[in-house]
C-alpha cells in the first residue's frame, strides 16, 4: 500500500504540472517517498483543525516542489479537492505556484526564495521550545511538544541564510527541528559538483546538529531516522539520497527539474508504477488509507492535547486568558499603558527601548532580539531573561551577527503567534530584505527596529550610513515604515503597528532629539500632521520625519526670525499611511504652497509630496566618515545650509 | 624588535581612537600580533607602487579594526603620515572610519558590513587563479602568483555570506586564499557562546578548507601556519586564539570592543609595553625596521615580476596589448562590434545573452556567471569554457545558489580589473543588495543581469515576481538601472554602462518583445527619448520602460484608433540618467501635457515624472500566481485595462 500511495502522489503531481504547463516534476518524482514517510508515519495534524496549536509543522523549504506538496495533501485528505489539483498554478487557486501561507491550506509558510524555509522552521522550532517550557502541568507534561519538519534541497543549503539559521538552531539545541535533505546532487543549472562539494553532514555536525544519511527511496530507513532524531537533544538533518526525476526518461538530469514532462514520459512513469494512464487518476482506496493513518494518529495526539490543556487550566486558572489570547493570536493593545516621557533630549532609539520594555511587561508573547547590536539598538528587555539552550523562558533572543536568519526566524515565531521584534542598524536592513518581503507577503505583524537611521552616524562612515534604505523599505508592498520624531510618535507608531497585519519598520536615531510640545500620539495614524503652524501668510511647508522634524522647526524659526518667511512644519512619521489618506486631508496638512521635504535620505518616493526636485531637501549620494556635524556640513544638511537651500528656491522665484 | 613594533602599532591604534573619540580598541589590542606577523613575514607589497598587479592582497574583513590597519600601514611605511593617524575618522581624512577603497591608500576593498570582506577576498583569489593560469612563461612560471589574506572575526563568520563564499572557495580550490581568524569569542553584545558555538574549523574542513589553530600571540606559530597554508592545494583558515582588548583593564570583555579607552587604561597599556606615555609616540627605529623588512622582501618579488613580465612579452608579443590594457584597467569599447538584430520577437533576456556573448568574444576579461540560473537568465558564454578547480581558463563561473556571495565575489574580481557580470532573477536581487551597495560605494563597473523582471513571471507567483525591486535598486546612489525594451536599447545600455565607474543593473524580460523600428542605441545615453510621436495635438505622454514600451505603443494606437486621442510614447531605459538630464531636455521629451508612467512595478521614484498619482500606471501590491495573462488582468495591467485607466483620467478631466 505504501508504494501505491507514493505512486499516486507522483502521478498526480506530474499530471498537475502537465495540466498547468508549468512546474517542477523533478522533486515530485524524487522526493515523494520522503514526504509520504513523514506524513504517514510521523506528522500529527488535524484535517478538521488546521490551526491546532500543537500540530506538527511541515515546511517545504524547496518551495518549487509545490505540486508534490499539494498532491500529498490531497491524498492525505488535508483540505484539497481534485479540482484544486487541476487548477494548479492558476489564478485564484489554492494550489499556488509556490506554497502560499494564507492561500494554500495546511501550508505553514510561504516558500520559494531558497533558504528561507529552513530559517523560518528554525523560528517555529524555537517557538515550540519556548511554549514547551512555559506551559507544563504539575507533573511536567508539556502542553506543546510539536515537531517542525523541513524538506530542503541542495539550493536551500547553498544559501547563506540556511547556514546562519542552522548555526543558530545548533547553539539553541532545537531538538524539535528535523530537516529532511533531498540530496540529489542536481540543481537548476546542472550537477552540484561544479559548485557545491562541501560535506553537508560534516558541516551540520560542526554546528551541533545530529546527522543521519539514508536511502531516500527506503521508507523504513527514513522512518527510523526520524525516530532516531526524536531521541537526541539536537536538531537533526537526515540526508536522503535521491534521484531527481526518478522513473522519468530524464531521471538524474537537471532538465527534469523545472519543466513539464512529455506525454510519453508521463505514460512511461504511470506504467512503471502500474497507474492507469488517465489524467488525474486517483486510487481512492490508497487515498482513504493514507487519510485514515494520519487522522487516527493525529486524533489521538489532539485529544491528548485537549486533556493536558484542561489539566493545565485547572491547575493554573489565572493563565487561561493568556493562553487563549495566544492561541487566538490576539492583538496587543497598549492603550492602558501609562508611558513616561523623557524630560531631557534623548535619541529615539533610547526612547523606543523604554516603550518596548513597557509593552513587553504587558504581553508575555512580545519578545525578540538583535543581530548582535542590542547594546546599540537599545532593544534589550530588562529583567526579562534570555532565551538560550539552558532555558527558553526568557524574552531576549541572541541572534548573533545573522541579520538574514533573524528576519526569517522572526517570521517563524510570528507564524507561531508570537509578537516579535528584531533589531539592527538601518543600513544593514539590506541584509534581511528577502525575509522582510516574506513577512509582508504573509501579512505578519512583525516589528523591525532599525536604528542609526541617517548620516548622523558620522564616524563609522558610508558603509554604516543609510541613504536609500528608507525609500527601498517603503517600496515593499504591505509594509509600514515609521520614522517617529520623539517618544509620543514612537508610542503612536506602536499603537498603530500592533494592530496591523503587516511588518512595521521603526527607523530610529542615534542622536538626541527633544520631546516636541506639538507631537501627537494619535495623529501618527494619519501618517503626517502639522507640528508647527505658520505664524501668518503661509510661505511654505516643510515636511520632515524623525530627527529632521525638530531640525525643520529650527529652520522654520530661523526663516521667520531672519527672513520674515512663515513656514509650516509637518511631521510625517509614516509616508505609507499618509499616501493612502484622502486627497483633502493631504491638502489640508500640506497647505496650498511650496512644499519642501526634508529627510536625511534618498529622495526616491518623496517626489510625490515635494513641489519640485528643487524643494527636495534630501541626500542622494553616499555618506561620509567624520564627526556628525562635519558629515552634515559636507552633505549640505546643517540647519544653516538647509535654510539657505530653502531661501535659494525663493530667490529663484523672486527673480522670475 | 617584533615586540616593540607590535607594541607601537597597538599604542598608536588606541591613541587614534582616543583622539577621534570613536573607534574599536578591542581588535587593535587583540589582533596586532597577527597583522604584524603577516606584514613582516609574508606580505609582498610595494610602497612605491600600490597598484602593482602582483601584490599580495590584504582584506580587513573585520573593517571596524581600521585603527589597527592604519597604524600597521603607518609603521610599515605604507602611505600614511602621523598626521593621517591624528585625523582618524575625521572628514576628508585618508583614515576613514572603516577602510575605504579609493580613499584609504593600500586598502584593497571597502569593508565594515560584516562577511563582505571574506567574500570579496574569494573573488580576488579566484582572479589570481585565473591570471595565474592564463599568463605563464614557456617554463610554466606564473606571472601572477599573489596571495590574498584576510583578517576576520567571529562576526564575519556568523554572516551567511561568508559561509557561501567559503563553500565556493573550497569547491574552487582557491589555495591562494588564507584567512586569519581572530577568534576572541567576544562580539559586540557579549560572549559568542550565547549564539555561536559551532566548531568553525570543522565547518571549514567540511567545505574543503585546510585548517590550522594557533595562539594568536605567538608570531612564530602564526608565521609557520601561513607557511603551511602555502603548501596545500586548498584555501586555509588559521584560527588565531586571541584575547580582545589584550592588556586593557577591560581585556576579554565586550565593553572593550567599540568605545575609546579611558586615559588611565591607555597609560596602563603603554606602561605594560614600555612605551612612553605621550600621545602618538613613535618608536622610529621600530618603524624603520618594519618598513625595511617589507620593502626588501617585496622589492625582490617586484623585480622578479618585472623579469617574468618581460620574458612573457618576449615570448608572446601579441599579448602585450591585452596584458597592458588589463593592468591599466582599461574600459571595453564595443563600438566596433557588428551586432545582429532579431528578426522575430524575443525576450530581452535572450537578446541580452547574444549581446553579452559578442562582448565576451572581444574582451578576454569579460566574464561572469549566475547564481544557478544561467539556463533562465541566458547569460552563459557559449564555447568559452567554465571556470573550475580543474581549469581556471574558462569564462563561466558557477556561483551556485549563492546570490550574496556572487555579488561580493564580483566585487573582488572587479577590484582585480576583471569586467564581470552576475545573474539571477530580479526579485532575488534582494539577496545581494549589500554587495551591490559596496560595488556602488567603491565605484566598480559591474554588470548585474536580473531577468524575469515583472509579474509576467506568472505561474511562479508573488515570491518570484518583482514589484519594489526596480525602485529600490534605482535608489542606491551611484548605481544605474537599465530596463531596455529591445536589442537596440540593450546594446545602448551596454555601451553606456561599460564606460561608467559604477554598477549597472540590467532588468530583463522573460517574455518576448518586438524589435521596435523607433528604438535607438545611442539615445539610451539620454535616459529617455520619444519612440512614438503623437499624430497630432498631443493628448498625453506615456513613459514606459522594458516590456511596457511596446505595450504602451499598442495602447497609444488603441487610444488613437478608438478614442481619437493622440499619445506620445517615451521609452525610458534608464531613469537614473534621465533624472540627471537638463530640465529642457526632460520637458522636450515629455511634452507639455498629462504624463503617464507605465511600469509593471512600484510607483516609488516615478512620481517625479508622472503628472499625478492618477497617472501612475504602476503596481504597488504583490503579484499573483497564475497564467501571465490572468495575473496581468488581476493587477489591471492588460492593454485593455491600461487603456481604460488612461481614459478614466480623461473622463475625470472631462467631467470637471
Amino acid at each position: 500500500m505504501d508504494k501505491r500511495i507514493i505512486a499516486n502522489i507522483k502521478t498526480l503531481g506530474i499530471d498537475m504540472i502537465h495540466e498547468a504547463e508549468s512546474g517542477h516534476p523533478g522533486i515530485v518524482l524524487g522526493a515523494a517517498p520522503i514526504l509520504y514517510t513523514l506524513f504517514s508515519r510521523h506528522m500529527c495534524i488535524n484535517k478538521d483543525d488546521a490551526s491546532w496549536m500543537n500540530r506538527d509543522r511541515f515546511i517545504l523549504s524547496a518551495g518549487h516542489g509545490s505540486a508534490l506538496l499539494y498532491a500529498t495533501f490531497y491524498m492525505a485528505g488535508l483540505g484539497y479537492s481534485l479540482e484544486d489539483l487541476k487548477c494548479f498554478r492558476q489564478i485564484n487557486a489554492k494550489t499556488a505556484g509556490h506554497p502560499e501561507y494564507g492561500v494554500s491550506p495546511f501550508v505553514e509558510a510561504t516558500t520559494g526564495p531558497l533558504g528561507q524555509g529552513i530559517a523560518m522552521a528554525t523560528g517555529m522550532a524555537l517557538g515550540g521550545k519556548i511554549l514547551g517550557e512555559r506551559y507544563q502541568t504539575s507533573d511536567n507534561t508539556k502542553l506543546f511538544d510539536y515537531y517542525v519538519y523541513v524538506l530542503c534541497g541542495d539550493g536551500d543549503l547553498m544559501e547563506g541564510i540556511s547556514a546562519e539559521a542552522m548555526s543558530f538552531a545548533g547553539t539553541h539545541q532545537l531538538d524539535n527541528l528535523i530537516v529532511l535533505y533531498d540530496s540529489n546532487q542536481i540543481s537548476l543549472d546542472g550537477k552540484t559538483h561544479t559548485t557545491f562539494t562541501e560535506n553537508v553532514l560534516q558541516r551540520c555536525a560542526a554546528c551541533n546538529w545530529h546527522t543521519i544519511e539514508v536511502d531516500g527511496e527506503d521508507i523504513d530507513a527514513i522512518d527510523l531516522a526520524i525516530q532516531e532524531a526524536k531521541t537526541v537533544n539536537k536538531p537533526t538533518i537526515i540526508q536522503c539520497n535521491t534521484t531527481i526525476g526518478k522513473g522519468s526518461f530524464l531521471e538524474g538530469k537537471n532538465t527534469v527539474h523545472g519543466k513539464p514532462l512529455s506525454i510519453e514520459d508521463i505514460a512511461n512513469i504511470k506504467q512503471l508504477h502500474s497507474i492507469l494512464d488517465e489524467p488525474f487518476y486517483v486510487d481512492f482506496e490508497a487515498k482513504q488509507t493514507f487519510t485514515d493513518i494520519i487522522y487516527k494518529r493525529s486524533l489521538h495526539k489532539y485529544q491528548k492535547f485537549t486533556d493536558i490543556y484542561h489539566q493545565f487550566i485547572l491547575e493554573n486558572p489565572e493563565r487561561e486568558i493568556e493562553l487563549t489570547s495566544f492561541m487566538h493570536n490576539q492583538e496587543i493593545s497598549i492603550d492602558e499603558i501609562d508611558f513616561s516621557f523623557p524630560t531631557e533630549e534623548e535619541s529615539t532609539r533610547v526612547s523606543n527601548g523604554k516603550v518596548m520594555n513597557e509593552i513587553a511587561k504587558m504581553s508575555p508573547f512580545f519578545l525578540g532580539g538583535s543581530a548582535d547590536l542590542s547594546s546599540s539598538t537599545m532593544t534589550y528587555l530588562k529583567d526579562m531573561g534570555d532565551i538560550s539552550c539552558h532555558s527558553y523562558l526568557g524574552k531576549n533572543i541572541w541572534f548573533g551577527v545573522r541579520e538574514h536568519a533573524m528576519g526569517a526566524i522572526l517570521n517563524g515565531l510570528a507564524l507561531t503567534n508570537f509578537k516579535v521584534f528584531g533589531s539592527t542598524f538601518l543600513v544593514f536592513s539590506d541584509y534581511l530584505r528577502p525575509a522582510i518581503r516574506l513577512s509582508a507577503l504573509m501579512h505578519l505583524s512583525i516589528f523591525y527596529i532599525f536604528t542609526h537611521d541617517s548620516i548622523e552616524v558620522g564616524e563609522d562612515g558610508p558603509t554604516h550610513e543609510p541613504i536609500e534604505q528608507l525609500a527601498s523599505l517603503r517600496a515593499i508592498p504591505n509594509t509600514l515604515v515609521f520614522r517617529p520624531c520623539d517618544t509620543r510618535e514612537i508610542i503612536g507608531s506602536w499603537k498603530y503597528a500592533l494592530k496591523k497585519k503587516c511588518p512595521s519598520i521603526f527607523a530610529l536615531s542615534r542622536g538626541n532629539v527633544p520631546l516636541l510640545s506639538s507631537s501627537d500620539i494619535d495623529k501618527v495614524s494619519l501618517g503626517a500632521y502639522v507640528v508647527r503652524k505658520e505664524k501668518q501668510n503661509l510661505s511654505g511647508t516643510i515636511v520632515a520625519s524623525g530627527t529632521e522634524v525638530s531640525k525643520a522647526i529650527k529652520v522654520a524659526e530661523m526663516l521667520e526670525r531672519e527672513n520674515n518667511l512663515f513656514f509650516r512644519v509637518v511631521s510625517m512619521p509614516c509616508l505609507n499611511i499618509f499616501k493612502n489618506m484622502s486627497k483633502s486631508y493631504q491638502q489640508e496638512v500640506l497647505g496650498d504652497t511650496t512644499i519642501f521635504v526634508m529627510e536625511a535620505g534618498s529622495s526616491c518616493g518623496l517626489e510625490g509630496i515635494s513641489t519640485s526636485t528643487k524643494t527636495l531637501l534630501t541626500i542622494d549620494t553616499f555618506g561620509r566618515s567624520g564627526k556628525k556635524q562635519d558629515v552634515m556640513k559636507a552633505l549640505a544638511f546643517t540647519e544653516e545650509q538647509l535654510k539657505r537651500r530653502i531661501l535659494d528656491v525663493y530667490g529663484v522665484k523672486h527673480e522670475k
